[in-house]
């Protein structure tokens, strides 16, 4: 195997480490008026906009395992987080900040694929990095990435504008970046201490890139645009269908059912579940980072909605003291749980 | 010694430990559209005004030692830590997010004292929290910050405009921050194994204060905008002044030429520095950590910034070849050196 060359963090200090890190970024978004190299970061919202921003963090150990997760990789993954975010709220995303905590056991080297990564997405979403901080950090690597968007008042769509009787909309399929994680744990477990190690992940390729590399449902957002449609009610899926939806409960005050045989799952995700005697619906309901998209849409635009092709109606939204369900083929009703925090 | 009750974090749940947290926090601001609660938050900028942001990471065992950081001061300095990015752009804070990494060795009461310190803050400097993220840590706790402002275009302060002649102001004193960490470590160390541990701090209150819970200087950006001062460029001192003159000598293309008695130094500073045999004026140049703001102004402002009686003139800018310099009362002129990451 060719020996990568390994730089060490202390030669190039601090300084020196940030500017070789953010010197490939230059901003092109209009709204970018200062990017990294001050202070704070000035952005000019375009006219008539509001400014949104999140924030999310990524521990290593807890959010990710570099033993099997490729720093480019990861680095794409962060931003397509914190877009995610502001998509939900049919935001158009423009900026980022980065912040990282490093120890030393990383070379310059990982921070340079880290850093490609998250290029690499800011090229794709056109989106500009235009500040943050590396710190010395005692223990693993520690991501925190904040991003900023723009919308017209009009157009935001918060998870609080469900209305009795909208249906309730997903794209993508869901529980593939639950259980691609599952079948890197496993090689992991099983090729601890072999020479080696020859991971087997034929087959699910598509379940490792949804957990690898997910991609931002920017195409989404754009098409409901275009199409004239805005959502009643919207949230990203991270945290894993359960989780979300009953959060778009809580903030609009009301109930859902949802039907099991309408949730969309790949193949791979239940040849998989299948393999490792799971239930493919467990990983849909509370697996999260699939990064698709949740919304809720009046009734009224069913047939525009399912015209699209790229979206599926799981369910309809009920009166709040109806509570949460998912209705299974046979009639059953499950009443639905949040995951979040490992206990 | 009351024992003080103690709430597993699991208990509660991420979306339990969530809410409980950001509870009391309420918007006050007319530019907070929406704050916590959703994918993001939403700002609506002042009529006229860019936006600013800014971010800052802290780790436990590098940024802070919770042997001896007070929870409450430690919430509060993270906000004067991010506070001060936006003043040194001359800016007027309004929002921050807080996002939390925190291992189970912490009880719930112990975050609760961390956001009664940013709740604090965010009082005193009437700001809006408005989102944030709470996340199990593998290791130790870690907080980063976000923080938002506003301000005129024509207002906005950069590192980079600093003018030949311009003076080099200072507000307040340095190295207090950095000599209260040394007392603090010495106690500890002093202390390491001690049943009933009474560390020694009287007379050094200040330095403690200092340290524990800065102050962002709020007061000199009020003061500056009421006699019409703009500097012509600005940082906050958090880094130590030789590196924090040396990033305005980068931006703006400049030397400068700073002297060393006219550098202040509180008294206890220079107290506890002869006690502890080092010397005052490189916890002065390398310390950082005091939140103070160092400015340049043109030549023809002297009596104006003087008269305020709140600034001290340090230097002048120079030539960009002749460097940055100190200058002692025998003549001598020493180079400075940036700081940084702990090699």
């Amino acid at each position: 195997m060719e020996q990568k060359k390994r730089t060490e963090i202390a030669s190039l200090g601090q300084f020196g480490l940030i500017d070789r890190l953010t010197a490939p970024f230059t901003p092109h978004n209009a709204s970018t008026r200062k990017g990294v190299g001050d202070d704070a970061a000035v952005l000019t919202p375009p006219e008539g906009c509001e400014v949104l921003c999140t924030t999310d963090t990524f521990f290593e150990g807890v959010d990710f395992d570099l033993t099997y997760f490729p720093l480019k990789h990861l680095g794409y993954k962060v931003i397509t987080a914190a877009v995610s975010d502001l998509l939900a709220m049919n935001a158009q995303p423009a900026q980022v900040t980065v912040s990282l905590g490093v120890s030393a056991k990383l070379p310059v080297e990982a921070l340079d694929d880290l850093y490609e990564g998250i290029a690499f997405a800011c090229r794709e979403q056109e989106i500009d990095l235009v500040g943050g901080d590396t710190r010395a950090s005692m223990t693993g690597l520690v991501i925190a990435v904040s991003a900023f968007g723009f919308a017209p008042r009009e157009q935001i769509v918060y998870r609080s504008g469900a209305q009795l009787h909208d249906l309730i909309c997903i794209t993508g399929n869901l529980g593939a970046a639950y259980m691609g994680l599952q079948l890197l744990e496993r090689e992991k477990r099983v090729l601890t201490d072999v020479k080696n190690p020859e991971p087997q992940f034929k087959g699910y390729e598509y379940l490792l890139e949804k957990y690898l590399k997910p991609r931002p449902r920017t195409d989404i957002i754009a098409t409901l645009g275009e199409e004239k449609i805005t959502p009643t009610a919207m949230i990203d899926l991270s945290d894993g269908l359960a989780s979300d939806l009953m959060q778009i409960c809580k903030a609009s005050k009301c109930g859902a059912r949802i039907y099991l045989e309408r949730i969309p799952i790949a193949q791979q995700t239940t040849a998989l579940a299948e393999e490792m005697h799971t239930d493919p619906v467990i990983a849909a309901l509370n697996g999260g980072e699939d990064y698709e998209l949740l919304f809720t849409v009046p009734l009224a635009m069913q047939e525009q909605v399912m015209r699209l092709g790229l979206i599926d109606v799981i369910g309809h939204i009920t009166a709040e003291s109806t509570g949460a369900f998912l209705v299974t083929p046979d009639g059953q009703e499950i009443k639905l749980k949040a995951q979040g925090f490992p206990g």
